[in-house]
């Protein structure tokens, strides 16, 4: 197994329970009470209608040194007992995103919609790990799973975060988006 | 599974006989007759000492549009009559190259390297279908296998081409390398 495969399991355990499900942009996931994240692949779905979505963590694909300098500085890790607030955001971008190239991508990422700037706005308050499913050997719903916890307080400053994107050039190339928003308990 | 797949199984079967199994860096792979190459997951391996490598075709992490442009009028297709030869070029590369951000990689591969304007001096006479495998969710050998076919008249062309990339900054980053050639019969 990969060492940096992660997996997503909504059914009826694991240590989150789900808050909400929205679908954002296509079709949503089914309605489960709990979600399970681990390093690893799971070989069972935990009750019925549950799902289970999986990604690797990857190098990165548009930070650039100077970004990745100030990043490192001021992202916190995963698991801070104040963060007892997470979302799972999955996406799917079209056809046309990944025919562009490296530069058109990184352009529209950064240059027109200032990914990178927008998320550092949000440190240290909000934790994040981005999983790729793209190029997994089995076809996934999603190109990427992104795994962030926050503390209650930082709540509103998340949903800001996420508005902020959305509203982006590089949004316009999603054709697929859950948010999905759970709780420690 | 991902339409995108694509498995190199070495064995017994395959419409490519074996002419060479040659370590450049590090482990080589076991000898074997032939090589079946298909789109798909391979669930079985063929004869005993037999191998499967696979790998998922991807969107382009380096090339600009200017360059795209000018690949796309120049490559030709894979199959092609004539192209009787092919190799079967497996690389891995270190954790010091996985850890550069995006900016210094593309550095490497064609300010410092010109590995693209290298791979276009050989086009139309050499085919090439690149498969990225580290980021599938099994642990695999290899980060990237590429598959070359030419014809016999271009067999000594190719080789310039691998070793002026082997002679690059970019293959410093390499930590293994397996050279396999084969004969279409």
């Amino acid at each position: 197994m990969n060492i940096r495969l992660f997996s997503f399991a909504g059914g009826n355990t694991g240590s989150w329970r789900i808050l909400k499900i929205q679908s954002i942009t296509g079709d949503t996931l089914p309605a489960v009470e709990r979600l399970n994240v681990f390093n690893g692949r799971s070989d069972e779905i935990s009750g019925s209608g549950g799902w289970v979505l999986q990604g690797v963590t990857s190098n990165e694909r548009y930070v650039q040194r100077s970004e990745k300098i100030e990043l490192v500085a001021r992202q916190p890790l995963l698991g801070r007992p104040e963060a007892t607030l997470a979302a799972l955001i999955s996406l799917r971008k079209n056809m046309e995103w990944w025919s562009l190239t490296q530069d058109e991508r990184r352009a529209i990422f950064e240059k027109d919609s200032r990914h990178i700037e927008i998320g550092m706005r949000y440190l240290p308050a909000v934790a994040r790990r981005l999983h790729h499913c793209r190029d997994l050997g089995e076809s996934e719903p999603f190109d990427f799973l992104t795994w962030f916890e926050y503390a209650p307080q930082d709540a509103s400053a998340f949903d800001e975060l996420l508005a902020k994107l959305r509203s982006s050039e590089e949004w316009k190339y999603v054709d697929r988006e859950v948010d999905i928003r759970a709780i420690k308990d």
